[in-house]
């Protein structure tokens, strides 16, 4: 255990989200063994930016009495330098990564300013529309257009639907509804007639009773909606359910939901790189 | 520009999601130089699925004739290694990355099945806490508890306020609420009421005329909604309550949700590492 605190700073010449995803990447292998302090550094896109950087990273390297670990995507050389030759250990993915790969590929990258650019126009409008549509088929708002999604999620409140739903169509560009099983649903060991016609796209989300119970209470603490029973009773009919129509489910305790959609991306063979 | 067809590997023992982040950013650099298919291979977490992932990669080899290029994120070392000695272009962030930190941190990391697990529960609630915040709060649907938003973005219809919400709910945690401002509340030139105590909190969002015109056409066409006057006179009047009332606000025509969250989140200060 180190008792000093640290600053690991994410830096980029755009939004800095990819320098953040590689480092948190990184830093989970150092998981309770270590203390620090995140600062994100986006849109360094100039020298006078760098040197801002720079400045910051200096200051915080005096504050902590420890060197500072930058994570950094620069695309632009001179920019990049300045930030590697600061007083910090910077691990930069194009650095390490770009010439390996334009080696490998035998093409020239071509650095240019690509800042608020969207890259690819009709991918992206898929994505975005790929959002509309969770937000319209959510929770079994909309039953229409069924036949236009890759997928229909369903559950008992609260297993994880919604953001699930939000996740595929942000990342991958995937249009899921999903449409929530109520009591009367579960007793009567029947979907619901709309669901009848998209069996194939029906995927099941299930969750354990006790942690269920303790997402609910959060909600609408006290209510009968909250209890453990009330969770065990929905939670056992849903599997039953799904077992008895045989679709496709899994647990989603303790599952992030990255983890939730990639497993329904995989196990649904849906393309994750329609829209991205 | 190369007349071949590649293949793009992402393999990971989790999710995927950094592999295909990190080769997204590099390939960009080639863009419109290179063409390529994309193959994601996530949960790689045992030496029969390394091996199943490698044969995989060799049967790219021989289809395409062109060496296939694998981005890799593969935490625990047999797997890794399998994957980097089959008949491809690896790139692996932990055998690039892994051991230098290592060494600046002087701390060994923890090679763990993290497979599925939340790392971190309370920030892990609070996204999710967000999200349901966001749709809540979404499009105007609901202006109570405006007091817990971090931010309230503001925009005529179709200017990217939902997505930019979502996203910055689901990757940073942040609680953002939006409204529409309507014909008569543009008229006006005067804040719908509700708005008034929250000022401090607004954010506005505008957009090219022709550009709204074009997306809102989509959505409804041939209606009064979409046409290109009818966009630009929402769009002058919203410029101009901004300006009237000291609101800070940018221009989204072409910039990605993601390049839109992190620019608010830099305008307005707010904490991108709360809650992740």
């Amino acid at each position: 255990m180190q008792s000093t605190m640290r600053t690991m700073f994410y830096v980029s010449d755009r939004t800095a989200i990819t320098a953040e995803t590689i480092g948190h990447s990184l830093l989970a292998q150092f998981e309770g063994a270590l203390d620090y302090r995140e600062v994100t550094i986006p849109y360094v896109d100039s020298p006078e930016k760098a040197e801002a950087a720079v400045q910051e990273i200096q200051k915080k390297h005096l504050e902590d009495g420890e060197i500072p670990i930058v994570f950094s995507t620069i695309a632009e050389p001179a920019s990049r330098d300045r930030i590697i030759n600061s007083e910090a250990f910077v691990l930069d993915l194009f650095q390490m990564f770009l010439q390996p790969l334009q080696d490998a590929l035998q093409t020239e990258p071509m650095i240019k300013k690509r800042a608020h650019r969207i890259s690819n126009a009709s991918t992206y409008e898929a994505r975005i529309g790929a959002i509309d549509f969770s937000l319209l088929h959510d929770d079994g708002a909309r039953t229409q257009d069924y036949d236009k999604a890759h997928v229909i999620l369903i559950g008992v409140s609260r297993s994880g639907k919604t953001p699930t739903c939000l996740y595929l169509a942000m990342q991958f560009g995937i249009r899921a509804a999903n449409y929530p099983l109520t009591e009367e649903d579960l007793d009567s060991l029947e979907l619901p007639n709309i669901l009848n016609p998209y069996r194939d796209k029906l995927h099941g989300l299930t969750i354990d009773a006790k942690r269920l119970a303790s997402i609910r209470h959060e909600r609408k603490r006290g209510s009968r909606y909250a209890t453990v029973e009330q969770c065990r009773r929905e939670v056992r009919n849903v599997e039953s359910l799904y077992r008895a129509l045989s679709i496709p489910y899994f647990n989603t305790t303790n599952t992030s939901v990255e983890e939730i959609a990639t497993r329904v991306v995989q196990i649904r063979e849906l393309d994750r790189h329609s829209a991205v």
